[in-house]
Formats: C-alpha cells, sequence, structure tokens
C-alpha cells in the first residue's frame, strides 16, 4: 500500500430502495448527486416499465455502475427438495442480472422457518448457488441479517463462507447489523480483503425495538444517527476492503422525499464519513498503522467565532412593529445599508439585520428569519468544502463596493453567511446616530441560538448539513409534547470551547462553552398544524436575565405569560428560594438546572401574529441544553397567548 | 350483584394526555364526547394559564369528574433521606390536588437507577405517602409499569400494596402494560374489589419493540390494536371492579389531531369495549358466572347482504368520459333520478350512481366516491346504534314522494347509506331504454371492495368506525412502499359468510365469504404528496377475468400497464404456464396466490386524471387478501402511466 499516493478513491453507491419516486427517477437522481453506482432493489426493478436492457442503457447512459442485485433471499440453509426449487429462482435471477449489466448478487442469510441450523448444508448449497453464478460471470455476496434464524452475525456468515470454499462467494458487511448488535468489529480483519465483497454503510438512531423494525424504517445516512460509522469503516479499510462504499437506506421519511434531495444528502454523508474514517483512532489490530487517508473535502473552517448576525424578512407593512420590538428589547439601529432597505441593529455582539426589501415571508406570519452570518478566520476553504459536499452557494446581487460574502443554502432555505475576520460587511452600512428616549441597561450580550422549524423531511438532512459543513455537534434529541403533536427538537452546536468539533469529534456531553448552536425543530409526524405554521425562535444572551427582564418590561412589550401552575411546580421540585421565584413570575422566566446545578433561564417576547419568537436567556456557563423541560410550556403558552 | 337490574353503568374517563391542544380545549372535548370524567395528567396542569381553582370550576361547568391526578414518579423504594425530599414533593402535589378537587393520584412504580430492590422499603415508604393522602382524604392508586426498575407487573405492585395495608393505597391496573407483557390475567381475580381502585384501558397494535417507546407512542382506543380488551375488561369487572374505564392513550397522531375528533373516537371505543366484555367468553375463574351485561349499546344490523350502490360525484364536465368507461367496463344505465342529477348504472349487482350535481370533488381529481349503499335486513338499528356511537347522520334532501335512506357519515366524510330490503331506493329512478352498440359479455358480478385513501390522522378512527358500526373486522394491515412513500394499508371485512363477525368476534383469518369489504390507506408518515393526491378504488368483482378483460380490451379501455418484469418475476417464483402468463400480460392482470393455492387476480381501469381506480377482480372462494403483493406495482404503474 503506497501511503504517499494520496487519497484512495473508493466508489460511492446508493441503493434505489434509499430513495422515492420511480426506478427512472432514482436513478437520475444518484446520478446527479455524484454517486458511481448503484444498489439495484428487485421490487424497484419488478415495478418499473423499463425492460432490463433499458435499465442496462439507462445506468450507463446516466455513468452508473450497477454494484449490487438484491436480495435473494430464504435460499440456503433448506431442504433438498426445497432447495431445488430455490435454485430453479436464482438461476432465472441470474439470467435477469446477465441482461441488466449487474456483476453482484445480495444473498441474505434466511429467516424463514424452513431454515436448518446446519453450517454446513448452508456452505454447500451456497457453493451450488455460486457455481450457478460463476457460470455466467457473476459473484455472490453472503449477508448476515440481524434477525436471521441461524446466521445472525458477519463472524457466522464469515464461517459458512470459508467452508463453501468457492471463488465466486464472498460476504457482504452491513454496517447496521454489525452496529445494531453491537457484534465485535475484531472479526473484520481476519477475513482475507477478496472475500469481503461489498460493504454497505447505514447510520441509526439508538432505539430500543426490534432490529426487524428499527433496521426497516429507522436507518439513515451516515453522520445522522448514533453508530460509531467512523472507526467502523476505518476498520473495514484497514482490512484491505476496495469495494465501493454503499448506502443502504431503509427510512420511512426517505421514501416519501424527493429523490434528488435524498440522493445529495447520501452522497454527503459518505464524503463527511470518509473524513471520519481518516480522523478515527487507528485500529487496535490488522494493517491500520499503514493508512491511506481517503477523505476527498476540504478541511473547511478552522474554527467558527459565533453569530456575526440574524437577517429577519419584514415587509415594509411590518418593520414598525419589529422595530419597537428590538428597540424594547435594547438594540438600537446602527446602519443603514447603502444599497438594499436593510437596516442594522445592535446590542453588544448581537446583531440582527432587518430587510424590508424581500418578499419570501410566508402569508400567515409577518417576518422570518430567512439568513444568518457566522464569524470565521477565512470563509474561503468552507466555501470550498461547501461546494464539495454539493451545498448550493446563495447568489447574492451586490454593488461593486460592497462585500462579499460566501453564502451556502442550508436545508429549509435558510441562507448561512460566512463572514471573514476583518470582513467589511459592516462597511456597507452607512452609520446611524438615532436617538434613543432611554438608557441602554437590557445586559444583552450576543446571539446565543437560533432554532428553526421545519417539515420532517428535511430532518435528517438539515443535521447531517451542520454537522458536516460546519462542524457542529448534535446533542442528544428531545420530545416535547406540544398542543398540536409531539416535537422532535435537535440541538447541534460547535465554534469556541467546543472548536475541536469542527474536525468532527463526537461531542459526548456538550462542554457549554460553544459559539453557534442551532436547533432543528420537526414534528415526530409530517402534517399537522406544527408543520404549517413553523414557530423560529433568535435566542439573545443576557448575562443578567432579571436586569434584561425588567428593562424589557419597562419598554412596554409584551412577555410571553407563564402559567402560575409552572411556578408552583418548580417550587415543589426545586424548592427554589421565594423571592427568586417572585422575581422569576413576575418577568416570566422559566427555569431550569441540570445535574451539576448549573441554570439555565429564558423568556419569550411575543410579536402579534409572528412566525419568529425573540428568546432572552442566560445560561450558567457549562450548562449545555436548550431549557428542553420548559418546551411544553412555552408551547402551550404561545398557542393560548392574546396575538 | 343483581343480575336483573339491567346494565351496570362504569362511568368513562379519559387522560388528557390522550387528547390534542391546550388543556381549555381537552376538557371542552371530552365533555362534548359525553365523558363522565377525565384523568388530569400533570404537564397540562402545568401549561396552562388556569389556576387549579378555574380548573376545578371549568371541570364542575363541564360535568366532568377529576378521576385520577396523574403521574407521581419515582418516588417509592428509595434511601430515606431521598424520601423525605420526594415526601415534601408528594405533600405539595397533594395539596393541589385538594384545590383541583381531585381524589386519587396515580403513582408510577419506580423506574428510575436510584430504586431499591426491597418490597418491604416499596411498603413502607408507599404507607407513608398514603397517610399524606388520608390526611387530606385522598387515595393513591399504585401502577407497575412495564418497565419498573423492580416493580414490573401488576401481580407484583398488588404483593407490595398488600404489604403496606393502607386503606388509602390500592392499585392501578392498566391494560397496556399487562396485555403487552403477556402477564396471566388469573391473579386480578385474587385482589379484593375494592383494592382495585382504577382501571387504564389502552389498546396497542402488535410491535416488537421496547415497552416503554411502544407505550409512549403507539398505544390507540380500544378495538384499533391487537390486543383482547374484551377479555381483559370482563376478567377485571368480574372481579368486582366498579370505577371508571379510564383511557390512558399516548399515540403521536392523536397528540396532532383535533381533540373534539379524538374524543368521540375514544368515547366510541369504551362503547364498543363494553359489549366486548359482554360477549366475551366467561372467566375462568372468580365471579364470572353472575355477570351482569355492561353495554349500553343497540345492537345494530343483523347482517349485511353487501354493497347496494357507490356513489361517485362526477362534475358536469366531467360525465362524459365517466360515462365512456362505466360502458367500457359493461355496465349499462338503467335509470335516471327523479329530481337529482343523478343517473343509476348497473351490471348485475354492481351498481353505480354517477352524480353530476354535488361540487364536492377536490380540484385535483375530477370525481370521486362520495357514498356507499349497503344492504340490510333492516336499517333502523343501524340508525339506533350510530347514534349511540355518535356518529353524525348525513343530511339528506328529498322530495315527499322519494325514499328515506339512514345515512352516516364515515371518517373522511364519505357517506353511508344502510338500504332495507324492499327499500325504495330504485323506485326513485326512471327507467332508462338505452341501446348498447355491443353485448355485455363482461361476466362482472357485484361490488367486491371500495379503498379509501385516507390522511394519517384518520387510520385509527377509521378502523374503530367500521369496526364499531357495522361490525367489519379488521384483517392484518399491510405496508406498501409506494413511489410517494410507505403506505400501510388496512382491510375491513364483514357480512356474508362472517356474518357472525357482526357481533364483533375476532376474525382470525378471514373467510374470504365476506359481502361488505373496506380498504383503509394512509401513509406512515403524514404530509407528503401520498396524503395531497390520494387515490380511492372501486374494486368490481368479475366471475371470469380473463373475459372481462378481453370485453374490456374490445371496448378501448385505459388498462393499467403492468411492467414486463412484473410477469418474469412472476414465472420465476411460481411456475405459471407460458399460455397463462402470456394472457395476464396481454390484459395487464396481476396475480396473486395464498399459502393454500386460492388465488387472486386484478387488472385496473385508468381514467386520466382521475382520482378515483376502477378495478377488476377475480378471486377463488376463501382468498381473504387484496392482492398486497402487487400494491407497489400498481402504485409504480400510477406514476408512471400517462395521464
Amino acid at each position: 500500500m503506497n501511503v504517499a499516493s494520496g487519497p484512495r478513491r473508493h466508489r460511492h453507491s446508493i441503493a434505489t430502495v434509499a430513495l422515492g419516486g420511480t426506478l427512472g427517477e432514482k436513478l437520475a437522481a444518484a446520478a446527479a448527486a455524484g454517486f458511481d453506482g448503484v444498489e439495484l432493489f428487485e421490487p424497484d426493478l419488478i415495478a418499473a416499465p423499463l425492460t432490463p436492457e433499458e435499465v442496462r442503457r439507462r445506468l450507463a447512459d446516466l455513468g452508473l455502475v450497477l454494484e449490487l442485485y438484491q436480495p435473494l433471499r430464504d435460499i440456503e440453509a433448506v431442504p433438498p427438495e426445497v432447495f431445488q426449487r430455490k435454485l430453479r429462482l436464482v438461476s432465472a435471477k441470474f439470467d435477469l442480472m446477465q441482461r441488466l449489466g449487474a456483476r453482484m448478487a445480495l444473498l441474505c442469510s434466511n429467516v424463514s422457518a424452513q431454515a436448518i441450523d446446519d453450517d454446513d448444508l448452508a456452505a454447500e448449497q451456497l457453493a451450488a448457488v455460486a457455481d450457478e453464478a460463476q457460470r455466467r460471470g457473476l459473484t455472490v455476496a453472503y449477508e448476515a441479517l440481524a434477525w436471521g434464524a441461524h446466521v445472525s452475525d458477519y463472524v457466522h456468515s464469515w464461517e459458512v463462507v470459508k467452508r463453501a470454499g468457492h471463488p465466486a462467494l464472498g460476504i457482504c458487511l452491513d454496517s447496521f447489523h454489525i452496529l445494531a448488535r453491537g457484534t465485535s468489529l475484531a472479526g473484520i480483519t481476519a477475513i482475507p480483503p477478496d472475500k469481503l465483497f461489498i460493504l454497505q454503510l447505514a447510520d441509526a438512531p439508538r432505539l430500543r425495538m426490534d432490529e426487524l423494525q428499527w433496521s426497516r424504517h429507522y436507518r439513515c445516512f451516515p453522520g445522522q444517527g448514533a453508530f460509531d460509522l467512523g472507526s467502523f469503516l476505518r476498520r473495514v479499510l484497514a482490512a484491505g476492503y476496495a469495494g465501493p462504499l454503499s448506502l443502504e437506506i431503509f427510512n420511512d421519511i426517505f421514501r416519501q422525499a424527493d429523490p434528488f434531495r435524498t440522493a445529495v444528502d447520501g452522497r454527503r454523508s459518505l464524503l463527511w464519513l470518509e473524513e471520519r474514517a481518516d480522523a478515527s483512532a487507528p485500529s487496535d489490530s490488522g494493517p491500520g498503522a499503514a493508512w491511506a487517508p481517503v477523505s476527498r473535502l476540504p478541511a473547511g473552517a478552522s474554527d467558527l467565532r459565533g453569530f456575526a448576525f440574524v437577517e429577519l424578512d419584514a415587509p415594509p407593512e411590518t418593520t414598525k412593529g419589529l422595530t419597537r420590538l428590538l428597540t424594547g428589547l435594547g438594540l438600537r439601529r446602527t446602519g443603514v445599508h447603502r444599497s438594499k432597505p436593510v437596516e442594522l441593529w445592535e446590542a453588544s455582539e448581537a446583531r440582527i439585520l432587518v430587510n424590508s426589501g424581500r418578499r419570501s415571508v410566508p402569508a400567515h406570519t409577518r417576518f422570518s428569519v430567512t439568513a444568518v452570518g457566522l464569524d470565521v478566520a477565512v470563509a474561503t476553504p468552507v466555501a470550498r468544502r461547501a461546494a464539495a459536499l454539493r451545498t448550493p452557494p446563495v447568489p447574492r446581487h451586490r454593488n461593486w463596493d460592497e462585500a462579499d460574502l460566501v453564502g451556502l443554502e442550508a436545508p429549509g432555505g435558510v441562507e448561512i453567511f460566512l463572514c471573514e475576520d476583518g470582513s467589511p460587511w459592516r462597511g456597507d452600512f452607512d452609520p446611524c446616530t438615532d436617538e434613543y428616549p432611554f438608557s441602554a441597561t437590557a445586559r444583552l450580550a450576543g446571539i446565543d441560538h437560533v432554532a428553526f422549524a421545519q417539515p420532517l423531511t428535511l430532518f435528517n438532512e438539515s443535521v447531517l448539513f451542520y454537522r458536516s459543513l460546519l462542524g457542529l455537534v448534535p446533542l442528544e434529541s428531545q420530545e416535547v409534547a406540544s398542543p398540536n403533536g409531539l416535537i422532535r427538537s435537535q440541538a447541534l452546536a460547535g465554534g469556541g470551547l467546543a472548536g475541536g468539533a469542527l474536525a468532527g469529534g463526537a461531542l459526548v456531553g456538550a462542554a457549554g462553552g460553544e459559539t453557534v448552536r442551532f436547533v432543528i425543530n420537526v414534528p415526530v409526524l409530517g402534517g399537522g398544524r406544527a408543520e404549517s405554521h413553523p414557530v423560529q425562535h433568535v435566542a439573545i444572551r443576557s448575562d443578567d436575565i432579571v436586569e434584561t427582564a425588567r428593562a424589557v418590561s419597562a419598554q412596554g412589550l409584551s412577555v410571553l405569560p407563564v402559567p402560575g401552575n409552572y411556578y408552583e411546580d418548580l417550587a415543589a421540585r426545586l424548592g427554589l428560594d421565594a423571592a427568586s421565584l417572585e422575581t422569576y413570575r413576575r418577568y416570566g422566566i422559566l427555569y431550569d438546572e441540570d445535574s451539576a446545578g448549573r441554570v439555565f433561564r429564558q423568556f419569550y417576547v411575543t410579536a402579534p401574529q409572528s412566525g419568529v419568537l425573540f428568546e432572552i436567556v442566560d445560561r450558567t456557563p457549562g450548562y449545555a441544553g436548550y431549557g428542553a423541560a420548559n418546551a411544553l410550556v412555552r408551547m402551550a403558552a404561545q398557542e393560548t397567548a392574546p396575538r
């Protein structure tokens, strides 16, 4: 192995079952996302109006390799008379594969009650299947399903393949089956590389359910779940595997999503995963020492300094209300853009751009968050990384003398702008010298986080976007029962003290010193009111929330009312002193503390009919959450508050 | 117990957590559905803007009893110093309960790592809690959660309660925890009735997952899942339980649905369940012999004869296309309504009403199924039953001399009309004497089934509606991967040979001789294209599908094209003879056979841009399914067919 020859290129592949739409759409989407090949899931072929020859031509036209035809099921370890019927079926499918131009078939370990617990029988029958394959120039990859009747892990499937000793028979490794069961990875390097026929990759959230159901509904792309796929991939590659990295994902959401969007998401996950394999700790056995880097991703930002600004769309008829709200919060208008109807509002490091020139605001809201600026040391690497990750750049009109910002379109249409150190973007604003009738005592410090309400179909994609592009690290997700249904809330954080996260490390417990935080909220089921009336949050950090609350209250802003029951429960549970409790009650401040006694306090400012809630938060350094315990109260208050 | 005194009335109750919306909406919905009381889920109170006193008044105004305040968690079997803190919390909650007017608190078995496996300690601490309760005139019901750290079934929780020996302490039985774990019911009658403090009822689909997750997301109302709740309830009532029947349901769909609709659904489930308890086999122990009937439901239809008609809305500009389609299928126009723009089309027992006077058709379709007529011996009992089940009647304009049909609104807005033996509804049509240019050789026999595509939120309600009102029996549901996402397909059948089903019996395997069949199709996730472009089916039974296909083909109708790949797979799997295969291929006939070799064949006729597919089916007597194996092919063909 020549380490100096640069990254090894593994072909990228995706199973058609991972994508929604018709077979034609699936193939076109895979090609458009830059995949080198596909696994063809048999039901997709059966349901397609294309003949096998037409599929072959379509693949060739699209530049796609047919990596795998799948799956053959319940074939091996059966009584001889049953096997004869199975062999006829397999032979017919091998004939079909030749017409398709497929080279390899996937054969899953038998799950039926008919299966006999006899490795020699299984090996003998698999060898007979492999004979049929070899006669046609095909190969067969044997996969241990986690719920296989007798063969349910790769150690066992390799044992059977070894006994069969057939050149056309090897094994398929599927990360889901191995990681879901927690099978040791140590046996992988014991398998000769030329017997590692194909590697299927899938991540999954950590769920406690039957493996079959978990596998069939909840798999997701690498980086979207809880498995350590970086170490897994490193181990497999260290064993000498040279075939494609193939995504085999069964996911209810992907099935109903736009296949072109899903395919890009999948491709992004493989690019990210290769980088993780490079970064993972070397394997504790095997030839891992001679690691040849596999990543083809530019490194991206070296750090994230924090939020440069949050930009709101505010149609002209709403700017007055928004302006009053910002003023009441203690922000001041410090600049007016020289060529666009955009104002800059500031308080300390909290900066809000108010744009009255766009018209992208949904009809039922009055204003919405459309862009976020992030401070970075150098923006160009991020732009390069974004392009490699197939992130669409944001077209941006500007005058010749105005700052050029790198802009990226995040899932849901929000724009992320990268603002370099010394970037002249603030120079595009003429300074204002407005007078304010009150003193600035609001103690605001900066933007704490931005929360986006998104449709369910964008959940996985959003997590991977922020993780792969900005190096943010997902925290444990929360489920919150709102009056409109159950909401899944996923926070991602990075930058600052957690700067190491930019290398993609797993954040076991967030440090609390992160400088960039996003929260993605989706309904756990699609449809419903939560999806049709999304609410975004802009959370501004205060270094004295009571002081801020007093100032805001003095300005006559409307604070989201918090039920008295909430404070009675707080008193019963936590034993706060009566004076604090009374203060919190007066100003509608919600309170949470973590197991280490670190405190999080927050209150919300409402704007009638607005799709944006402004939130003031105050966190003890190290508190890593977002007051999830208070979310139900907040959501119910939103429902019952006057609008 | 006085058997002759007529049905025992148990109060009906529902937990606020079972309903979406705000607390105010939940309470109003429970009252509107006729519940006698509610369980108050603590987070619903905490998030509500109502004071405890206001909640108490609201309950009184609505005529609702507060049956239970829930839940107290992780209280018992802890180290003494921890318990002192717990007891202070519990005392505060008991004070709150007094203000609410609650009488009983639910205390769940400890699930925390802090819990000590010591029944005596648990009993001692529970007795101390019960002391606090008793001092305030309250009681405490101890519930074994299936995932409790040490106490996880009712036999054990009863053992602890027995040891505590406190008059204010009893147990809560929750059907989910007992039936999910398959705990024997035999111990229930061993518990003195005065210690059976509260009965919580929930059904659930049979899933293989962690009980916590199963319980928190997938519970449903009795009759919507797979548990035998009739026998369970009979057992508990036979043990002498005299308290409320209380629905405690955690369900993601209900959480995002209209609470008023969900509450009616829940109330319907309890009425149905009481009837099932009456009908269940007597308990094998305990005082079951002295059974006092509890049902308050009128018996309903004595039988269902079959489909009287299917009514389609067809705006005037679409009737020509529909007419050509019906003619091509071999139906003839036999009547024109005397006072409405409705035509009657017939072929043997298959009758279609074409209504060009309504305008309820969704904009993106050309026509839709809006009503179904069912033949019954006598309609009045069904109307009485429907009213008892809170089913809205359908207002129907008619002239004084026209037939009066009992009409019921099914979930999704479809109208179900009950057509009595000898009902004069056909007399409202003037006979037609149209000439047809071809002979009627289509061999049509009648309506086989009607399939409705519905939003996810109506799934459970639909199942219970057809089950409770018409006595149809749900078959095992199927999941089908369509190009637009995963679809759950639930068939319900009854009438005919399965007439016994009207008593509500469980249909283990359908007999295949049912005369009324409906299929409910919903996307497994809400939102998405499957929900926004619903497709209904009207399936007409043929007694010779090949003959029908020839006739339809000769009429130039467009048959849904079936991919050649489908027939190649059929040949490989089933070894059909070449001639049959060729015939099926020519006419686009799909083929399925069950394990007993019984055959189901079907083909679809398409109408451009229509929301209705006409399907011709031919089933060997006894074949009970709907060709689920072919559904993917059909759905993909729908997507790729020219429109």
